[in-house]
């Protein structure tokens, strides 16, 4: 994610220079390659002493550290963001930090909502910033003023800027993504090698979540658990209101089960409407009537 | 999906002539300018008169009163088979559909795992057979030369093919499609508002399923609800466990949230190393290494 901002801030110009950190030389050489720097280094503090704008593109998990890092080797009133999944415990923790510094710069959260299952300088291609939504989590401690510099900043990459409190953002990402990711790894743990290997497309899709890295996910469920532990307990609630309902089903004959076929349908068809409205706005629902005797096939030999 | 398999048999040459059975004029057009049939009516009757194989491309819950038309109109020994997503239910009820009216037909259910959330003629041309598993399901009832025809003909069209009984087909499916299409439908339904305008590429994927026709898949359910039953419940029971694990985390300086950090780790890793050996077997897992600070970047303005 830091390479597909680097490659956005060259491409559309809104900054006169970028500098790479990185932790390996490989990378250097990658992130030179992408064009998403000028330059980098793996020396941290020179880097860091005379920008302007500093975005802390690592795991959440190790944002403070670096955050530590930065503070203690910036010249003066830098403005640092990051581009963390989870932001309530990562704003707390950076401004506690650079209070404790009684240092001048300021801190925001950044989250652009885009992404890959894949991380790494590898990947910064495959991330595409233009027209999606960068989420700013500013605190009662955030100056009106900075906050609309690092507005700015995301939307001259062409990002539209949303503001949200760094609870209201775990509590509304923890829905939308967090548990679609911890779904998706459970997906995977309910097949059998059986079932794997009798699968075709529609698992394949729901588990390619299932292929991120571990301990970047780790980290974020970990960082998120407050807002997640309401949110996967009310999923798993729900999937056990389903599993009632089908069990109604499966009793066949039974007079509860002609009520529970309609529960069900109305719940699919429900969500069904909610997808496509959100998804498919443009388009029109070709399957709303019900199809019933359009596809036999009789071939003759 | 009947669309789909026509176009095979044409491509294929796998029958002299391929006559489409339509509940409505339209299809009837389209499936001849598809290509994927020599001709079609709306007569069903007539249609199967001479056919020597019978592939009723139905929703599952009308097969049986299909299959029971077919029975009542073809001339002798002829061979019908069907793609529906359930088994056990389907095979049951045709088999004493045939029995009840004395009739030399054999019946042997079909299911190629292969699909779209999209049903109807329009999309015949985004399903692919080619090098995908059509499962077969006989029962004790079945002839061994009979099965061997059914099994030529699947191959002819480019599929491999796989022998279950149908109950075990229904256990099995049961886990690869049909509780990855319902957890879809709940993963909509988990949302807000708010949080589908926060969505980005993950629960797109994740939901997908979701935009699947509502009659064909409450039919499924319903039909497989048996197995559904209990793999629903597990899979409602696992989630309920991951929401007490995050809940542990959720409580920090808790004593129990390092091995619960730990366990969530560990369960996530075996979950990515299963998806990663069957969706990715090509691929040297270049996630494996934990990485820190590869991606930082530090524009200056």
């Amino acid at each position: 994610m830091g390479g597909a901002v680097g490659m956005a801030i060259r491409k559309k110009g809104a900054a006169s220079r970028v500098i790479g950190v990185a932790d390996r030389p490989e990378t250097i050489e990658q992130a030179k390659a992408l064009g998403a720097v000028h330059d980098a280094t793996l020396d941290l503090a020179a880097a860091v002493q005379e920008a302007d704008l500093i975005i802390l593109a690592v795991p959440v998990r190790l944002i403070p550290e670096i955050a530590d890092l930065v503070v203690q080797n910036v010249k003066e009133a830098t403005l640092i963001t990051d581009l963390g999944s989870t932001k309530a415990g990562v704003v707390g923790e950076v401004e506690r930090i650079i209070r404790s510094h009684e240092s001048p710069v300021s801190f925001i959260g950044s989250h652009p909502i885009t992404g890959s299952e894949k991380t790494g300088i590898e990947s910064a291609k495959e991330v595409n910033l233009e027209g999606a939504t960068c989420v700013l989590t500013p605190t009662p401690m955030t100056d009106h003023e900075v906050y609309k510099t690092l507005e700015d900043f995301w939307k001259e990459l062409g990002m539209k800027t949303m503001r949200l409190a760094p609870e209201e953002h775990d509590a509304i990402l923890g829905r939308s993504s967090h548990l679609p990711h911890l779904v998706s790894y459970a997906l995977i743990n309910a097949q059998t090698n059986k079932s794997l290997d009798l699968s075709g497309p529609g698992l394949r899709d729901m588990t390619r979540l299932a292929g991120s890295d571990v301990s970047l996910w780790s980290d974020i469920l970990t960082q998120n658990a407050f807002e997640m532990s309401k949110i996967v307990r009310a999923f798993a609630d729900e999937m056990d209101m389903l599993a009632n309902e089908v069990e109604i089903l499966s009793k066949q004959n039974n007079e509860g089960s002609e009520p529970a076929r309609e529960r069900l349908f109305r719940y699919l068809a429900d969500a069904k409407q909610r997808h496509n409205k959100h998804f498919e706005p443009d388009k029109k629902d070709s399957n709303k009537k019900l199809r019933t005797l359009d596809t036999q096939i009789f071939p003759k030999e």
